[in-house]
């Protein structure tokens, strides 16, 4: 494998999940096309929630399908409850996500149901999968929403984050997802966080998800690569947020994130220029819609060169 | 003293020099005055550079007097030659500030000289400085620029940054800034360059200077942390860039990076809700200038409280 760190691509779930007007099917299928051709390895392609609530996912099983069709690429959903995991599993979805807030107040909040539901919910996947698929076919991310702070509690503690993420691994988690949702997580705070899950859940692949809401979003790559993080969430152009979390704005920028990586010599096994050049996709479908990220701009330092 | 990393303000400097209408001169005393009442420790408050030059810094000296009246407040100054030094020294600036690029072509761009003239030039501000002053009174700081890259060479060779590093020491800085002129860097590079220059010129002050070209300010700042860097140059609202580096945006932005050092419990000495009012100063003085950053915008997490 010539990839040092996993970049995966969440703009399709959790930025179009902010986006109101409906990203046309298939425009999400030429973005999903032309990420994979530019390398990236893992998609977050779509959300399994009821139609009625979110129009944009509606599509969620067509996309599913389109996406499985690229040889390699890992094709991942979100699907907060049962019923959109059996969808899920059905569209031939590699992996499924499930998230349960460490704060209790943001997990009513965002998903309506305390966070022992949502963990109740998380042990009726597990089943299910096992039932339906197998783990090599369909694997299981379990994420910790609001592990670095929430909107409406302040602080979280992280005995508390520590022990969710240890309950989703009991539970049968094939990954764990440590998540910024609001963007309040510092450098410093990340790496400890970071550091003491992975020495208490053992030997399980953990990512981290950031927002930029308060501008730290790169420098909390940081400090989770200093705490041997090797897999990251990022949106193309940052676009994102979190509906239910005021003033929580986009996810870290893909093209960004994977520019930095590179200079810092860990291999994304992602050609940047083509990942900047995706872009012009959602310009040109969200003409209104602000594109954030410095790249694009900027363009790489001259004789800058990919890791290898 | 109760401050463990120094946040120095470079906008008067480095912001307006990129700024082509005068900022009036009572604004300037006006934000000087803010910051200081915010607790910034240090203000590098304009360039003393011949008048037909930059018009924007034709009120220097008086700029420099008016400043020098905040008790506790250094007041440090950019001085490209002997002639900006003599001027300084008179006007009763604390810190005078040279700076010659490690990039031969960037020098000659920027200062219109090569690097040896431009060492020869500190050499004779610092003995201007001992027969004048002394560096109690007057410090003298050596910034070497391009220390990350170069637009017009690409890659600068470490050895260069190091050996220039050791020259303004052998000549008299009394502290040393490395400075990312063109928004190259990356962590991991900066990380190694501090250690290995630190490791290298013995018991001097290094400061951190960045760009946020291409959105890696802050988490440059990390790198730097992580090496020990405990000096940072910042604009207030990403104020600045370089006019003879094409693509050279602002300088990072002086409140995300209070933000940043208070959450990860580095005290800063600054009071950040001060600090991000003093924006309104440059919004009605500049309209039509870009601010940047995010915690103006997105305000401090729930619950957050400064380091102490």
């Amino acid at each position: 494998m010539d990839r040092d760190v996993l970049v995966r691509e969440v703009g399709l779930r959790d930025g179009l999940q902010a986006v109101d007007t409906f990203f046309p099917t298939e425009a999400k299928k030429a973005w999903i096309d032309s990420e994979a051709a530019a390398g990236v390895h893992e998609i977050q392609a779509c959300s399994f929630v009821p139609r009625s609530t979110f129009e944009q996912f509606s599509d969620a099983s067509e996309i599913v399908a389109h996406a499985t069709n690229h040889q390699g690429l890992l094709v991942s959903v979100f699907t907060p409850n049962v019923k959109g995991a059996e969808r899920a599993i059905a569209a031939g979805a590699h992996r499924l996500g499930h998230v349960t807030s460490a704060s209790e107040s943001h997990n009513q909040n965002n998903l309506r149901r305390s966070v022992g539901d949502s963990m109740d919910d998380f042990e009726r996947i597990v089943a299910l999968r096992n039932e339906l698929s197998d783990p090599e076919t369909t694997s299981i991310s379990g994420c910790v929403a609001t592990a670095f702070g929430c909107t409406i509690e302040g602080a979280v503690d992280p005995d508390a984050v520590v022990r969710l993420a240890s309950r989703y691994v009991e539970l049968g988690a094939d990954e764990l997802v440590l998540a910024d949702t609001v963007g309040y997580g510092n450098p410093d705070q990340v790496k400890k966080l970071f550091v003491r899950t992975g020495a208490e859940v053992g030997d399980i692949p953990i990512a981290a998800h950031f927002h930029d809401t308060r501008g730290l979003g790169l420098a909390n790559v940081c400090g989770a690569l200093d705490a041997g993080v090797r897999a990251f969430d990022a949106s193309l152009g940052g676009l994102g947020g979190c509906p239910f979390a005021p003033g929580a704005t986009g996810n870290i920028v893909t093209e960004d994130l994977v520019f930095m990586l590179e200079a810092m010599g860990l291999r994304t096994g992602i050609d940047l220029d083509a990942l900047v050049a995706v872009r012009d996709i959602l310009e040109r479908e969200m003409p209104d819609e602000p594109l954030h990220g410095a790249i694009a701009a900027a363009r790489v330092p001259k004789g800058f060169a990919v890791a290898n």
